[in-house]
């Protein structure tokens, strides 16, 4: 069986077909630090959509698991491919394959990475918004199946916002084309959003229409705030969104966070738990609101530094952008990534204090604080978690949804949180939603065992 | 039977159920000009969830059809109810159940006006930004359930944009908690958007956590061009967004309806042929950029007047809003609504010149011209569409698919339009589509006979 299978794809698909031991190991782990059991049968680098169709009518044929994946830089293990299972990489289909400054819209194939679809796209005076951390990395088509946020989502929306379209190969290898290249539209039942944040369980995304803005003209503006402790930093963000103020950048670190990045950059040690804002404002008002915030900030007791220029405002940023990295120096990170609203960002971070308290663990924290999702940062050695972190990162999770929040901001369920999905859906809720996808998928052969536990 | 289940409908709701001449009349049309055949069993005037889940409950016991219905302004003949069906209106629903401007969110029941909330909302410093032409008269659920746009759509986003959570009842009377209260989340399928602009097909909408913008601070400038025709005015609106000054309000009228609206409001009459544009930009580089359009829109062979304060503002505007009415004195209107992307504005209208020509038809055009929404109104004597109309209509639907634009940009397939909708998702989205829904609603009756033909 196995042995048809992948002779079945290479039939098809000649050398795209990658059963070499570093490739089908690398197909199992994303970068969550979890890894699927077992050895894929293959991972296929699909070349074009009749590629992926070819695969999907093969999987259907002989009801084979197949993973959709990016880059497989996931959070959640959603990407991770185990034993029995076809690894489809879509990484290869990188065009961009058509722009439209006036239209305000691009036309994509999913592999392209975030960073060099954006890149493409500035001499055309247009970007396309989302920007996760992991941006130079990430690809497009995995921003849309995780639906991800970043560090501008505040003020410039989260991929959700940023989609007219897909094209979509469903499990049995058809190909749909959902949405229109209109901004506006409502035309039966928005499956477009509904693929949006699906990891992979939907269909493979082949294609999609973006919808991008322009760049914003005038200088960009970066101060810091150092506060006493997290929870005046959580207060003092609250007051600034609650200030009518919109920055484009508003993030939090916490004092363990911030303390292991300047050690990791060879800064000067923070004052003992100190914990920081980093908060950037954009467009032609920049400056005055900058200057507004930076009173907010003062006004609720933070050491408030205006970087002098976009350099030294980069500078500060990279402190920020420097806590993946400050955390693998620690150990093994379970980066968790609950949010809630904005205003229960300090209950949040009272009861991430009490967790810390009853599992004698420490959580470095941090926040996009200007739209109430966290990333509490749990370090532990070897490649299990534990499950003393577990049952910790429980505790954060019925924090959150009784502050009416979410388990997950931007990162998803894969399989690190499908068993709590349940616990925030409701089983009515949960059940639905596993009948809809498999209306979509009615053999349970698209990336089988996430989201959904089976 | 029909006995039946009006008299277990009076037993659980008492004298919520309506089976007055009046009312049932009333049920079977909305503001569509279509009204359905045969006469409803009853109308159900519901206070509360529970008389929601009520109604639901007996109407899955004993099959009968129910459509949801908030104030029946709709224009696709969505809420129209018929012989033997249950109109379930939820428009005695209509409280405010909590405002947080700090988390800039507001919870409220569905049978709220969009115009009461925002009354509601002002002095907390916020609104909800979707507004349809018809805010003082339909209901936040019913915006929701079509996904409603508006006039400030291209600036502050449509419906789609602007909802954090839905309840909803399924056909059974089962209640689910859609969404969070948080703005980021991707927790599982993203079934708030599904349920936005569902049409009352997936259930009933029995509340929302709305997403809220703070209001716009500084004045108002609104401004009028005239030219010489109907696609001269298209380039120069393309042209304003090309120039990437982005208006609060775009809205294009051509020379029949232009005509029309002075006619009605006993202005003097427009020069012969002529089209209009009026645009209204707002916050603080308000009057900055009115100058930047003037010059874009002269540039493009405009005659340009600005307004000298906002109140005569609002006249110029009044124009625009007095369409409706104006074409009633026309006749009969079926008011169409295809949306295309914003650069094939003029394409589109050479389209319905060349319908016009071709059916021997008057097809008077206004538009969004900021994101590229059309109504073209259909004007006949009588009742009844005549068969030249739906002709010149499909002719108009396939223009616009054509040039990657689609059937509704937010009234909604309804009945007017499910023959078309197959068109424009090709068949498997279609039969995709409905195998979702029959999911929500197994028994199939839950506005049965909307938007996919059955
Ligand atoms: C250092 C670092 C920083 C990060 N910062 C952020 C952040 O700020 N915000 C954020 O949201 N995320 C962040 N992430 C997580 C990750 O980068 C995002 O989830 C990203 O969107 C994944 O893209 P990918 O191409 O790597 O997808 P993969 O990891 O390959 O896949 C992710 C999921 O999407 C599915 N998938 C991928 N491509 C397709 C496709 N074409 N069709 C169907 N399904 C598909 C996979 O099956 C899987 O379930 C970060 C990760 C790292 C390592
Ligand atoms: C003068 C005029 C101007 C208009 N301008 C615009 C405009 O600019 N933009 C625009 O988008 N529309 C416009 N419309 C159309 C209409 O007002 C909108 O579609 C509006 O959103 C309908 O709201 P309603 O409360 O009247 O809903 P209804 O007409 O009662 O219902 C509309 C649809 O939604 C369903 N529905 C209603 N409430 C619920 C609920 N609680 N749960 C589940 N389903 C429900 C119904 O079954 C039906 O299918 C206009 C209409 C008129 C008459």
């Amino acid at each position: 069986m196995t042995v048809d299978v992948v002779a079945l794809l290479r039939a098809e698909l000649g050398d795209r077909v990658d059963v070499s031991p570093a490739a089908l190991t690398a197909a199992r782990a994303d970068k969550s630090g979890h890894a699927a059991p077992g050895t894929p049968l293959a991972v296929v680098h699909a070349a074009s959509v009749a590629d992926v169709q070819a695969v999907m009518r093969i999987a259907t044929a002989t009801r084979t698991p197949v993973v959709p994946r990016g880059a497989g830089t996931g959070l959640a293990g959603g990407a991770n491919t185990g034993g029995g299972e076809i690894s489809l990489s879509v990484r290869a289909m990188d065009r961009v394959l058509e722009v439209r400054a006036d239209d305000l819209l691009a036309v994509v194939e999913p592999g392209i990475l975030n960073a060099d679809l954006n890149a493409l796209l500035e001499p055309h005076g247009v970007w396309w918004a989302p920007d996760p951390a992991s941006r130079a990395i990430s690809t497009v088509g995995g921003n849309i199946a995780t639906g991800a946020g970043g560090l501008l989502c505040a003020k410039y929306g989260v991929v959700r916002d940023a989609v007219l379209g897909v094209d979509l190969v469903l499990a049995d290898g058809r190909l749909l084309h959902l949405g229109h290249r209109s901004v506006k539209g409502v035309t039966g039942l928005d499956l477009t959003s509904l693929v949006i944040g699906s990891e992979g369980i939907l269909g493979v995304v082949v294609g999609a229409t973006l919808k991008l803005r322009r760049l914003v003209a005038g200088e960009r503006v970066t101060l810091t705030a150092l506060f006493d402790g997290v929870r005046s930093a959580a207060v003092a963000s609250a007051a600034v969104t609650a200030s009518g103020i919109q920055p484009a950048v508003m993030e939090l670190m916490d004092a363990t966070s911030l303390a292991a990045v300047h050690r990791l950059l060879s800064l000067a040690a923070p004052p003992e738990g100190a914990a920081q804002l980093t908060i950037q404002t954009d467009g032609p008002a920049a400056a005055d609101e900058a200057r507004a915030i930076a009173g907010v900030l003062r006004g609720a007791g933070g050491r408030v530094a205006v970087a002098a220029d976009e350099v030294e405002g980069e500078s500060l940023l990279a402190v920020r952008r420097a806590l993946h990295p400050a955390m693998e120096t620690l150990g093994t990170t379970l980066i968790e990534d609950v949010s809630v609203p904005r205003s229960a960002l300090p209950a949040m971070f009272d009861a991430i204090a009490g967790i810390e308290r009853r599992y004698g663990l420490v959580i470095p924290t941090v926040a996009h604080a200007g739209d109430g999702n966290l990333h509490p940062n749990f370090v532990f050695e070897g490649s299990e978690v534990p499950e003393v972190v577990w049952s910790a990162a429980e505790d954060l999770f019925r924090a959150a949804l009784d502050l009416g929040g979410t388990l997950t901001g931007e990162h998803g369920i894969g399989v690190l949180k499908r068993r709590w999905l349940a616990d925030e859906l409701g089983d009515d809720q949960w059940r639905l939603q596993r009948d809809i996808a498999r209306v979509f998928d009615p053999l349970g052969i698209l990336n089988p065992g996430k989201v959904f536990e089976l």
